[in-house]
């Protein structure tokens, strides 16, 4: 109700504000038995974590997860896994001048007025280090749809007026691959060079960037998502969009749907290989909600930070004046980057989530035979 | 969890095929003490309704709502709102052919997978037919938000290849009155009359066209929405990508953010009329996923009608062989205009459900004197 | 969140006020492939309906169900399943001196304080005519349980100062048969006789008794609960609490487990026919919330009911002055053996959903195999 | 889903094993602006906490609670607080003989069928440790509720053969203060002795004994609680069911109903101070499943405790053999009075969870104007 918590069976609540003490996430809902570690959470928080270079924050997170329960002697135990990351080097007084003075593009002011108090530090809880629990919780739904044979990547297709090359093809593996190789996350690695450029003018200039981010998803078995509401291209909208900075949801083709005609954009059924397939993929690999066994495709618009130091135009709200603001201090120039580990996390809960609520469905006699009574 | 309730505080329950006996709704959470008539729900069913031109579907449905309960003397208690629509004109033999031949682009594959079984008589529960109990749960809902100054209006912005002008710049008001004097639902009157001609070449051509709808919600108050995940933009994004058709959503300027830089897409903060209000909207009237009180402004992408009559590939499933199918029948060639009042329904739905949310939170000592002991 | 929904997976909502149109109920979430006709629940309403003699209200409701939705070809397709019950035989005038004034002992005077507008007739939404959703829609839970070799009975165990004899140790199957012998569903034939007489004196006496109801559950495997709060004992005590008129629950021994001591209240494990199994049965089939593969044993205590001809003390809310009541009419002297289809049906729908629930977890490689795709 | 969270306006989620590195709880849905620190969180830790007489357990668990989010200079924020309380004191090594033999009367074998694996040591997730979350989330429910006027206290009145004597009308205020001044938590002070006694004699003797615990609620105003499922007395009944250990639960007269004719069970309304209130309180302050203002008041029956010395049998589950069990250290030899703070705490949360839906409806013009904008 409150809104801290996504998925119904595989259900991640996080919590935290930027400068508090820690940030973290409960997980309730994991498969029993499956083999989690410390450190195959700490990959993806790493990768989460702003760099050195010019594209992303100089900021030392070290963001070291610590798991309080749900793991036993190596694997989980069905129970509510419990992650912990401790909060370091925060300089709160950064933050003193943001007390009553909303931060413009930032949702200070709505904070301010839901609440009527808030921790005005770094953002609080809308900081983008609340993006931590979405980012552990999404190592952990990962590491189970791996599992099952079950696959997310997305990269950076886009970058102010940078668009990644769309004939280049590459393979699912490449993408994954190749945006390990450059600071934008993009597998198209010549318009990646050029993205970087455009990043670093906009961050010389005191300013900041949008971006484009695709997500891909490979594995998922035909006739998962639940109609009419809680269609599986709904439930993946509103995990994309409730990421900070986006402003956008795409499924397939997406807008350029609305250029198609029916007989053109239509995906028509064959049988290749002994499965029922269809020839093209428009859809993006989910008809009427419900996964088709294609490969899922959607994208994320990101819009520029907004913490820029080039001076803006707020309200002071205590004293109901207007006034200007700058904001200096460590910041990125671009957030699509940075939503590739957090696009990644947020697509995996969803899919394993459906992935559970649909076994709901198939209890059988011979499933109702339990483990140690044969 | 099976997908059928939308809502946490103001929740919807659909039910009913498109050949089945009859399709409905359940509202639960409706706030008591609120006026409302069978003819108010009528006159958004009749909205819903396919018309007699080109544009829209000939089939006659007639929808007459009944409501069965919740309704006391003319006003809502507080209990259940059940709405009952019956179908008619049925012509269930039209789609013996389709039991096992799933139709390109529509959802027969995934129900089939899914479920093993399927109503296949007109898409049965994946027909556009669903979206009679959302409409019907809509009228319900915008008639409460008006006690409360709160209006959606959707309105097409493009049909295949014609534009509506974005510099026309209409108010509210002219939007909600142009969109009811032409078929497509387009407020550019000029703009209309071009994309009825496409429709039509598409209707003649035995083929169908996609579109663009944009939502508009005014007088929503400041503070509305629930972070972390269930941001109100996140909400939107669901409700409307959970119509079918639906392949893409946009808040504010959407996907366009991608080409700004922060400094220009930042709505600055001023003081205007004694209230803090933003002298842009850029963000579409949503700032971290909390009402700012600007205009709500959103977009969908409709795909083109997935029923066409030009011959498609496709595979009869029960035979596991390739065959081909032409739809023939009564099948709109442009889904777009029949989006406006199903995406207007979703908006209401949303925007009340997070208008009581919030509510909760606003617990207080006076607030807890009841009504008959003062 | 307001209130009329029960269950996770399988959910079901039910709505109608008493003198309203009609009642019913919709249910989300059922498993595909299940037989299922309006006769199997039929058998159920008429087991609800009241009869002709004494221990009953001689009011004549036909209650004749249609199923709306869901049911395909005689079999469950998975999509919503909306039953309609029409109202007839209504006396809504009768209860036009109860618009103000709240009955002693039932919910009137909570419905006017809580929403301010309240159907008053025949106790709109708070009538025992609510229970027509949960008894149809606990029909199509018990067909489904069927399936996996679960059943569920409840019998009366005391009705004013008769008890049943408790060391009868009648079997399962024949208290399912003596309970169709009388009409206070006793399988204590003696007992029932006497039960009748205290029913018949009340009844005579313008007055009315209470009474307490066992409910028995066979056939759960082992392992169906969900730790910590929902327990399938806490599930079990919030669906039986949730009918109207009930004052307590017990699981097992329940009350009195307060005056064993734990060596001998403990049920100690033991092997028998190669399954572990326990050698007493004083925890009623579950252990920590989780089901034992034990026979589950609850008890429900019934209040007698509110309707009596005697006159009472009141207050005339509109007036805000004191006044006294005699409520005349249809009214059953006794509730507690119309309790018994109505905990049937909701044991039934708390066990099927935590066995749906419990089902999620088991996601498996092979579940992955879908329908037409081998 | 998974069951570890509790609440739907105010959610508790709890998460933790017994001999893992910490248990906690997080809690989404808190109102906004309420002062709350370590200290008022704690008092209920150390009420929980076993003490060092013979009524309960000599482990020494200090317990101490941090505050890791959703406090702001001394004030809730409406953000998630998250509650970590670091294990101690762990002897998981005298646990090791139970890895594969489920103790008698514990969760164990449920959670082996269940999930196939689990933490044994100590009990796991199933241990009385997982009631930390509950009784550190109840302190800030009772913050909360305290300021509204309400206020939560449960106390001892039946253990083993010794009852406390109903007849003494002790107060609220009465009651609250006695339980502190004996270990049993018994306001009769001369039954509370013989209590001690009859502990005393189950612990030499290596058993353990059970008991009954009531609880009262006051200044709950009339209209809370949700009809048709979420009666506040069925959610009472399932928080309560929820804890560990208790087999039976009670509203007002509870199974003594059963022995009640109605014109003397229903409790009569009058005119009272200008108010409408009843003149007995049979219902237990609850009428419909919605409130009446009056004094709210439950029974929770309390097996006694399963871990005991005595020899007792069971199975080796890993070797399909019989064996016995003899469970020495540090156990309880009642469970009754540590209830006490657990029950307290679960009532508080559903009642303030229901006076936040409550508050849902009640949704007004004027509660729209925000905080800052006037």
């Amino acid at each position: 109700m409150a809104g801290n918590s996504f998925g119904e069976v595989f259900r991640v609540t996080t919590w935290g504000e930027s400068h508090g003490p820690a940030v973290g996430a409960v997980i309730d809902g994991a498969i029993p038995g499956i083999e989690i570690t410390a450190a195959d959470i700490q990959k993806e928080l790493d990768r989460r974590r702003p760099g050195q270079s010019g594209v992303s924050t100089p900021r030392e997170e070290s963001d070291t997860v610590e798991i309080l329960s749900g793991v036993f002697e190596g694997k989980t135990t069905g129970t509510p896994i419990s992650l912990l990351i401790r909060n370091s080097n925060q300089h709160s007084a950064d933050y003193d001048s943001l007390r009553d003075t909303p931060r413009p593009g930032h949702a200070d002011f709505g904070y301010a007025e839901k609440y009527g108090i808030r921790d005005h530090r770094g953002g609080g809880r809308s900081s983008g280090r609340e993006t931590v629990g979405r980012v552990a919780s999404g190592a952990v739904a990962k590491k189970i749809l791996a599992e099952y044979g079950i696959e997310v990547v997305c990269h950076t297709t886009r970058i102010g007026s940078v668009w990644a090359d769309t004939n280049l093809s590459l393979s699912f593996d490449e993408i994954k691959e190749n945006i390990e190789k450059n600071l934008v996350r993009c597998a198209d690695l010549k318009a990646a060079a050029l993205m970087e450029k455009e990043v670093d003018a906009a961050k010389t200039a005191g300013d900041s960037v949008g971006g484009i981010v695709e997500g891909l998803i490979r594995g998922v078995p035909t006739g998962i998502g639940e109609p009419v509401f809680d269609k599986l291209d709904a439930d993946l909208a509103k995990a994309i969009m409730s990421i900070g900075a986006v402003k956008g949801f795409e499924i397939g083709d997406g807008f350029a749907a609305a250029e198609f005609t029916g007989s053109v954009f239509n995906d028509a059924f064959e049988i290749k290989d002994g499965k029922i397939q269809t020839t093209t993929n428009h859809a993006g690999g989910i008809l009427g909600g419900i996964s088709t066994g294609n490969l899922i495709r959607f994208r994320a618009a990101i819009k520029p930070t907004p913490s820029v130091s080039i001076s803006q135009k707020t309200v002071n709200i205590a004293e109901m004046k207007e006034t200007e603001i700058s904001i200096s201090g460590r910041h990125d120039p671009v957030i699509a980057p940075r939503f590739v580990p957090v696009g990644e996390a947020m697509a995996a809960i969803v899919i394993l989530d459906h992935l559970m609520r649909n076994q709901a469905l198939r209890l059988s006699k011979t499933n109702l035979n339990q483990n140690n009574q044969k």
